[in-house]
């Protein structure tokens, strides 16, 4: 019996969306009713004054809590599992009436999924982290998390960059363009999706290299291995200050000679999700995919 | 017999480059020699010292001169063209080596190429330029113009922006992207193609459309007529500040609810041309399209 | 006053389809109320025998009636359109349920737009049709019509063909690839569409090429004027037979050697809109692209 | 020392090209003088009469030999594979000039190339590959192997089918376009590419799913585990007969209820490198990536 699994739950939401709050209050009364004790993330308790409840940074939220829920769009997730991978903590994701890839549970079926799942009817999905370290002069300068993408780009839009790619070590090509994208397969469905990438299956060992707007037209998305080293060093660029991006959330300023290096983190987000959940499910709900083909003939579409 | 109609002759070339500074030098006295009269465009001059040459700056050069050489990549003819549109002034376009699709002169042919286009035997290929009038509050605070594409984007990349588009009044959809490209044929050929527009024969009196990054994947790059008035409503973007940039060379900042005017500019672009020049043996030559098939059955590729 | 303009009017319709069937019933009993004659074109009258209508073939249909419905998808609408576009008779596309680029009737509203049209409240759009005309050792061999588009092909998918483009007797490129799509406007968003090409306003006077599968990944889709003459001379294909199939519908087989010209006809498809349509409209409806921006700030969209 | 691995060495070559004749007596003779056997594969031997040499087929072949050397293209060579996977037996290619992804030595480096590999300087690359399995009501009715992909088409181009699919018995959409290639990592720069997948690195334990010109544009390539099994259930394509092909080069005919499976063989091509080999020079080589970035400041590219 695995019900009594998930007894300090932190709860994380975005700020200052009413259905938001709305939902965390839901979830509260939800948590005590069940004998369990909500904990609330520091900047989600400034909208939810008098609580009453225990209070803590994310750091201390992923240590004493056994489940932390967090309510928002996938964006909003992406901040509390960069926050949150350190410790392995279990990771929730409930949005607000449209389907995530990582948030799927509506607030609609909020009571018979969270029921379900606290009596243990639920399987925990890992994915990796990338770690983004940037060098000049040979020591490290700043450096970041993502569990979507690591982007080099530009800083401005509408300026190309240059820069060297290794892959383990080995050359690859020189390249310019807007930026790179680097995404796990996590983000592979987010912001690389739209700039031409593959959509990858979540539970796949791999990174994907896509670059942006690249002057030359047969620099293709690259499929690689998770395990690998990503170097990029980047060339002079006439003015233009390189930025790099993690999950397009924070960033930090580059300077021409610097090296880049993306690796796997050796952290895993932990995502709760109820039975039934599948990648494709979700792929089709967001995407429009068409459902199953119908036998009874019915399907007249000659466009 | 044409060959005086070329007798003052503008020179304008990429500052701080041996390569172009030379080519200047030999145009210089390859002008002279033939009676005509060099004037060097006054950010040009600095770099030519001690030429005893009338200078001009860029407005006064397209008044004065009958032709005006730019020596340098596509990039430097944007500056010289957007300049010299107004006064309808012929230009032609001397590359230092790798062929452009502008520029289709390369300096080991000047000679010839040269002596040719001034006895008369040359084409005038028009171009359309575009306009960029930046609104606010019904009140225009900014314009500027475009060979190649005006821009609207995030000014800082990995950030979407959201606007709605109408054409000629008519709404279309409203987007969010990293931006969008409005191309001239000229321009469908530079961004816009490795955005993943069409390519449009520079004849043609059409915009493209390409969306950069597009949140939705149906949102595809559209042909429209080169008539038509483009419109861009720009929406909030959570503190992102879009910019709008002409040509990727110049740029203005904008604030959500801006409304952003592209139509087509009354004057052309002048562009002279060598005989036999022609777009598809630019294109071949950039891309690296294959040439004619041989009957030799030599072509031994199964790849 | 315009209202009795349409008096002979012509029905046509996908055979075999129950809901295509019912609205051609209500159709022939709405017309016999409003004192116009209906005429049955000859396979769709086989489904709807007993009617004691005039019937007739496609080419009398185009003669004898001042508008002709057609009752089906976009699909069904091209095989009329090519069928009446040399006497320039008007249609009127209805379709069953699901919008179409080219059918923008659906039956629910079918009465309160067809008495707008008849009282003389609509316009009139004009499309133009590709000629595709197949020579061997000089002599013409074989031709077809196009609404959408003319596409050469491997005639077996997953098998290259080689050929050499002319764009008004220019030489262009040699490709080798699976086929060429060369698609009016209105083609552009049907197959060229999902092979990579770019949307085209319809009132646009231009084609669009668009290489399916090229082996060379610089070969991308390219617009040119629609009055240009497209040639395509065939090379050998190792035993692969070529194909040239017009709007997908028909079909014709070429061979090595073989030469392919394509060229605007001079005849218009004129379709009739209900007020009210655009362009636009449709793509939204279709490509499921965004509609206005809320200015409410509910749009709360993190992903 | 491992100078005498290979001394029984098959050679295979495609037939009829007088550039793969003349390499393949170049290579008996330099087996000969280095004391290996050579082996003459079946139809290569019909182009190679009286060279007084052991003939096998392509099952003994494998058997026998310690080394087959393929001289011809990528397409070549993937013939080979298919036959000798079975057998483990190390590959060798030799192109004819031009570089290719799985034929890395020259005829120019041939002896230098060959002298390195035959005293020990070599590395051994697998590569694994398909096998589709055609089923009919629960049999199986045909079935093929494929080193690149394994696709299912219309068998007729510009024609639709549909069909479910299913990844490790997961519904993952219903799909209506031109096919699906299923391609490999080695697969993934050939055909795939071509059709808008990305590339794979060749060591990735991972398929790529690219749909060919898809009915729904949010269709996009997916990349999968090597591992997954891939079932394809095929829908009613209004007379089109359905094919399956394997690299492009053997095919089956499907029928309308048919179920395809596709799953990685057990077998593993093992390919000989030369030292130095590497999958990004092949790939900068075949594709014109950029090569390093100049320090020198002389990359003066301004289009």
């Amino acid at each position: 019996m695995k019900q009594n699994n998930f007894q300090v739950v932190g709860l994380w939401g975005r700020p200052g969306q009413p259905l938001v709050e709305h939902t965390l209050e839901q979830l509260i009364l939800w948590l005590q009713a069940r004998g369990c004790t909500p904990v609330l993330e520091s900047s989600t308790a400034i909208f939810l004054p008098d609580q009453g409840l225990q209070i803590a940074g994310a750091a201390m939220l992923g240590e004493i809590c056994d489940l932390v829920i967090v309510v928002g769009g996938d964006g909003c997730l992406l901040g509390a599992a960069r926050a949150l991978a350190k410790q392995s903590t279990y990771i929730l994701g409930v949005n607000r009436g449209q389907l995530g890839f990582l948030t799927d549970i509506t607030p609609s079926e909020l009571d018979s999924q969270l029921s379900s799942i606290f009596e243990g009817r639920y399987h925990v999905e890992q994915r990796f982290l990338l770690d983004g370290s940037l060098t000049r002069n040979g020591g490290m300068i700043a450096a970041g998390d993502a569990v979507n993408d690591v982007v080099l780009h530009a800083g401005q839009a509408v300026q190309m960059i240059s820069f060297e790619l290794y892959i383990n070590g080995e050359f690859v090509y020189s390249q310019k363009s807007d930026g790179l994208i680097v995404a796990t397969p996590t983000g592979s469905t987010a912001y690389a999706l739209s700039a031409g990438g593959p959509m990858m299956h979540p539970g796949l060992d791999a990174m994907v290299l896509v670059p942006m707007c690249p002057h030359t037209l047969t620099n293709r998305p690259i499929v690689v291995a998770g395990g690998v080293e990503i170097k990029m060093a980047l060339g002079e660029s006439r003015g233009v200050m390189p930025h790099i991006s993690f999950d397009g959330q924070t960033s930090i300023a580059a300077q021409p000679g610097d090296v880049l290096y993306i690796r796997k983190k050796p952290h895993r987000l932990q995502l709760i999700h109820p039975h039934g959940y599948t990648f494709y499910a979700a792929a089709r709900s967001k995407l429009g995919w068409a459902s199953r083909l119908t036998s009874s003939g019915s399907d007249y579409d000659d466009d």
